[in-house]
């Protein structure tokens, strides 16, 4: 039951595509991550995703659009909505999903959930 | 489904304590509001609530300590537990909780809830 300064979490780590679980909320892992390219496509059957961006520009590409997030600006893609996150640069994320969702839509991909 | 920038929701409105829903994930509304002052002493039993100051400083007191969040940091009261938010000068906040949790913990005291 800390406070959590999001920029001292980001600074712990350097890898891409890896969140790191900063606090619990309500059964879902609050998270920050740095994205750097395209990540896959993937969908989560049984949940939203939420996106925050902190730092950067973040494409969030959709099957049939692409929704290009600026820091302060955010996106829900809804369950089961297929998608595909791409930084043309390096992005902070804050990200919220349920605790042991895997974050490519499939456990045998999934990065491993990390602390920060 | 759209982005939602949270400085331009922030800028539709001026009333403190009076959160606007910007978008919702599995189940809760994420809101931002402006606080200015000292709310009222509640809890919320049923769910966790889910601080991130944007702008300003913030102090969330609780019973027996006071925890003071600039922006980039956050907090989360777990379920149970009283907390009093005490802007000293205006604050943006970023704030999720459950669709239909009352603000005040109380539906007889809480704000109507507002679509931003």
């Amino acid at each position: 039951m800390q406070k959590i300064n999001l920029g001292e979490k980001l600074a712990t780590f350097s890898d891409y595509f890896s969140p790191r679980t900063v606090t619990t909320y309500n059964g879902h892992d609050v998270m920050v991550a740095k994205l750097n390219g395209a990540f896959i496509w993937h969908k989560h059957d049984d949940t939203d995703d939420f996106f925050l961006v902190l730092k950067g520009v973040l494409d969030i590409e959709l099957r049939d659009r692409t929704v290009t997030l600026s820091p302060g600006e955010m996106f829900v893609v809804p369950k089961g909505v297929e998608h595909r996150p791409v930084a043309r640069e390096e992005v902070h994320i804050l990200l919220i999903e349920p605790t042991g969702t895997p974050n490519t839509g499939d456990a045998q991909t999934a990065a491993p959930r990390k602390i920060a």
